[in-house]
């Protein structure tokens, strides 16, 4: 296949710090069920697995916010979880529970038993991401993603989710090179996972760490970072002729955007907490920044986003040699009213243009 | 009452940045489920409320940890919202599912209708205060407490916890004048209360912000932060002849640590995700510093948590001019080992002697 022309490439060029006229947006989570036809598909699909696992499903749900809104980039509709279930723990949603694993890793006997699945057994999510970028054609980037390492093994540990990560941190604490086996087998397989994505056509791709924050200060390094920078040393950084620059997001990690850095990763992204202006500072603009309007302020009225979307981009000021990716820090939330998601990416078009001349 | 001399003031003197020879210790929720002790005692009062509401199970459980532990301080048994249920928001605890109100703050008239209890309605707090005084005899001194405004703000709106504080977001972003009416009313209704714990016989207060985290920055700073330093400004800041140190903790708030400090407090409580030396650095020792062990590294070996509890003393490093008060950065599991907490002092006041010559 030959690859159609990129008609939008703001969201790719803002990624590498070059010049653009508008902060380019895109949602976490931005297919989901705060969507009607989301929901339509799901149900059709008849289970989050099979909808995620069927790649003419998935490629349908990737587009739809596409449909609605002007956004800048498409993300693959995939899930975090799909590596482990590759590795056969054992993948399950429990309606109204979320994710579980039927064979949680607990015993040295259970680690023993880890090994880096056959990328075959992950076809579905590279057939989708190639469908998707042959329906996109052109319209928009595609970003391939990942759960971290460090994220991917607390599901995998824990069982499921977890209020104290209480098992992973028993076994951090107690048992450290046992963690740090299923770590090393974890971020072989997303390494391989990630590249297989940008071979089937993933223009950029996001490391989500969404629990890299409940480590402690020292601790989030040995156990989080470090396997992201394994992940990042080994992608393919460049395929075909074009960059593909790499994002990472610790949720709750704004105290380590020094060290994140470090990965060697072409933009971070933050969470709400994180002063954007500040941020910059510390890092003299030396990778991209991608955030970080709370999803909860989609709760406001029209007025109060619009102002709430331009104290983001006003807290990143005047974009000069840096990059900004307008998002939200965290994934959009189900009871969100689209509408206003309209009015949040007019708002980033619209007011972010002065930021860019 | 004529109070007993103190006889170990190292907690009360390491807040104040005085020289102490060893890093005092206590640890949040130190009085709690993880003890058999605890247990006992509540099933004998019935219910959580039955035992809080009650100054001769309070000032028992309070006791507890000191008689298995040589703690440098003790803490008022009590909780964050005695005060919305003295405001007649109908406290409840459910079994298992952990606080409730039977009639959350949602609309103006809700609103409205909130007042500053009168102080009685709080009598048996400041009854528990006295005779956990009088019971300690000297032996350590008695931290008082309250939620922050914010924080207590959350339960009030959202009725019970919440992942999302989907109720109490929408408010602040929807009708912000109306959520600063209730942290108002709140702010006053917590000034008055600790007050009178100081006047009953509080030898040092602290104020939890536990969910101040889950703020956009600059959102933190007018919605909690405003509301904590009307109260530090207000509060009994010497009682007796005696300096009374006020503590600020907002989880989730190491990045705020600055603004933090403009609070007028005399320390700031830090959780698990700040590393101590570069906090101390970026306040240059301006307050006290507690914390901040992750509670969760508890569930390690004898030797993984002696390890552990010298990286905290370590990154704090040398005490000086600065003042360090041990702690967890949040507190302690129900399904901690009490075994392994006489590891947790032992190990501070041991190692952290060399902090201080």
């Amino acid at each position: 296949m030959v690859a159609a022309t990129l008609q939008n490439d703001t969201f790719l060029r803002a990624l590498q710090r070059q010049p653009v006229s508008y902060t380019p947006v895109w949602l976490m989570r931005q297919a989901g069920r705060y969507l009607a036809e989301y929901n339509q598909t799901r149900s059709r699909a008849g289970s989050f697995l099979g909808l995620a696992k069927n790649p003419d499903f998935a490629t349908e749900v990737t587009i739809q916010p596409l449909e609605r809104f002007p956004l800048d980039a498409a993300i693959l509709f995939s899930d975090i979880l799909m590596i482990p279930d590759a590795m056969g723990l054992g993948l399950e949603f429990v309606a109204g529970e979320g994710p579980r694993f039927a064979h949680p890793l607990r015993t040295e006997a259970d680690v023993n038993k880890l090994a880096v699945p056959e990328m075959d057994e992950l076809r579905y999510v590279f057939d989708a991401v190639s469908q998707i970028r042959q329906t996109l054609n052109g319209r928009v980037p595609l970003i391939g993603f990942a759960g971290s390492p460090w994220t991917v093994s607390c599901y995998m540990v824990e069982g499921q989710g977890s209020s104290d990560y209480r098992n992973i941190k028993t076994m951090l604490y107690a048992q450290p090179a046992l963690l740090h086996r299923i770590l090393e087998v974890t971020a072989q397989a997303t390494l391989q996972y990630l590249n297989e994505q940008i071979r089937a056509g993933a223009q950029a791709v996001m490391l989500f760490d969404s629990w890299g924050g409940v480590l402690a200060d020292g601790l989030y390094q040995q156990f989080s970072l470090a396997y992201i920078k394994q992940v990042c040393d080994g992608l393919l950084r460049e395929y075909n002729g074009q960059k593909i620059p790499v994002i990472v997001f610790t949720k709750g990690g704004g105290l380590w955007l020094e060290d994140i850095v470090t990965s060697g990763c072409d933009a971070v992204g933050l969470d709400w907490t994180v002063n954007l202006a500040k941020a910059r500072a510390r890092i003299n603009d030396s990778v991209a920044l991608q955030g970080n309007l709370d999803p909860m302020s989609l709760f406001g009225t029209e007025e109060s986003v619009r102002q709430e979307v331009r104290r983001v981009i006003d807290d990143f000021g005047p974009v000069g040699n840096g990059g900004h990716v307008f998002n939200l820090g965290h994934g959009i939330s189900q009871f969100t009213n689209p509408e206003i998601v309209s009015v949040l990416v007019d708002e980033v078009h619209a007011y972010s243009q002065k930021m860019h001349k």
